[in-house]
């Protein structure tokens, strides 16, 4: 199955994927906080209010994530572009729900940033809560699995050792279209790709990630209870624009795109931000 | 004015501190999202509901802000005891709202870290949103001050060159007891101190931050919106227990409390996890 968040008439709403169109699910507003894999696979189906894909607003496909978990440095690739050693222990940081865009929605350019690049990643979504979960019964927290692009400010990253002010940028970060569930995909085969006007400019398999998903889930899970809503970003594979001579920045009028076989594509048309004279 | 969010009789209030008591304020349960300086300052106060605050059990004083930004670095002589160049940007790292405890909790040593540390700390709490902030409006954004003690596991803080996995940990937070509004208190002239069984480990004044608090508010509102109950712990003084010689963690049966002039004191005791067997 696969799930969206979307506004339609005026109301939000979880639909499930059929075909082209929406089915909502009656009691679910949004997939989040109460969205455990009980609720959402139990929910009653109104098919009655049915509805075109494409006449509905798609939101981040969770808008309101109680955490967001981002990796770095999980593709060897990556690691090696960066000139650093392979870690040993997931490289931890965080977005905000506010940092969150629907899947098709506009990728804003904000003016204090010259250096605004892409990074493909995979999403997982929890669905059931969990402190101190073993690698083993991961699988069991796993809601499902969903796109994104982990959008950068370089120039903000790098402006000190801790990343999140180049990381957590308002509105940024393309995440959806849809929520799919974990017996839709087989990840062990499913390729990764970013497309930047047609261009080819990130490539991978989900099977090279360094740290799995179920060592995600164990590592984060020491410190905290990962909770239903919360979202994992699983790291991006090499190419990233920063790396590259030259360098490569997101600029007004790029369409970038981020597909997972499988589990989906964001595409997103990039514009400079209007500043009010 | 200081306010306490507290629970009593299964019911969670925020209340207006008198001498010894708290006058819940109707329509409000928490200091959080919906807690603007208007909401605070025009809540009706139901006198008829008075209860003592020994009475109550006090809850984090924001008990579920949307974000909170912890900042690192932002004393001298800190920095210098950790060899490290003065910054010229703020240090910034996240905790989530599930990081909180209330100012007299237990502070639990959790079984996976041997490094728990103390950090003596001022909390900003916002009360009117605001993005892009100039350093002279900030004050106006601002809904009062509290104490922290920003618990760190250096083992885990370390394990990568981001600190989120030494400072995100479940239930390790104190913040509170109050939320004292500006005009109450002379930051300028405040001491702060922390206190590990009855001798003073760290003590500095407010007036020695790096990143005065309207450029704090400054720098993190240029990329997100800060919202009414986000939460901006401020740095710690120098003197923690990391940076000693010999090294000084927290154990068993310690009894560990921030002091601010004016604002307030968050005391806990300290105890270890009782691991099922």
């Amino acid at each position: 199955m696969a799930y969206m968040t979307y506004e339609h008439r005026g109301a939000r709403r979880v639909g499930e994927v059929q075909g082209s169109a929406l089915v909502p699910l009656r009691g679910l507003t949004e997939i989040g906080p109460e969205t455990t894999v009980e609720a959402l696979a139990e929910a009653e189906r109104d098919t009655g209010g049915r509805v075109e894909i494409d006449a509905v607003r798609l939101l981040p496909v969770v808008p309101n994530p109680s955490k967001v978990f981002c990796v770095g440095l999980n593709y060897r690739e990556h690691v090696t572009e960066t000139k650093r050693e392979l870690p040993t222990y997931p490289v931890l940081f965080p977005k905000f729900a506010d940092s969150l865009l629907g899947a098709y929605d506009d990728i804003v350019l904000p003016s204090e940033s010259t250096q605004v690049d892409y990074e493909g990643e995979l999403a997982v979504i929890i669905g059931r809560p969990g402190r101190r979960i073993a690698e083993a019964d991961a699988g069991e927290h796993i809601l499902g699995y969903s796109t994104a692009n982990d959008i950068t400010m370089r120039d903000f990253q790098y402006k000190t050792h801790q990343w999140m002010q180049g990381k957590a940028w308002q509105a940024s970060t393309p995440l959806g279209p849809s929520l799919v569930t974990p017996t839709e995909v087989d990840l062990s085969t499913a390729g990764i790709r970013t497309v930047l006007n047609g261009e080819k400019v990130q490539e991978s398999d989900l099977s090279m990630l360094i740290f799995s998903i179920p060592r995600l889930i164990a590592e984060i899970s020491t410190f905290t209870t990962l909770a239903p809503g919360d979202v994992i970003l699983t790291g991006t594979p090499g190419g990233v624009g920063y790396r590259r001579d030259p360098q490569l920045f997101l600029h007004d009028g790029d369409q970038v795109s981020v597909e997972i076989d499988g589990v989906g594509v964001v595409r997103n048309l990039v514009r400079s931000e209007v500043v009010p004279a």
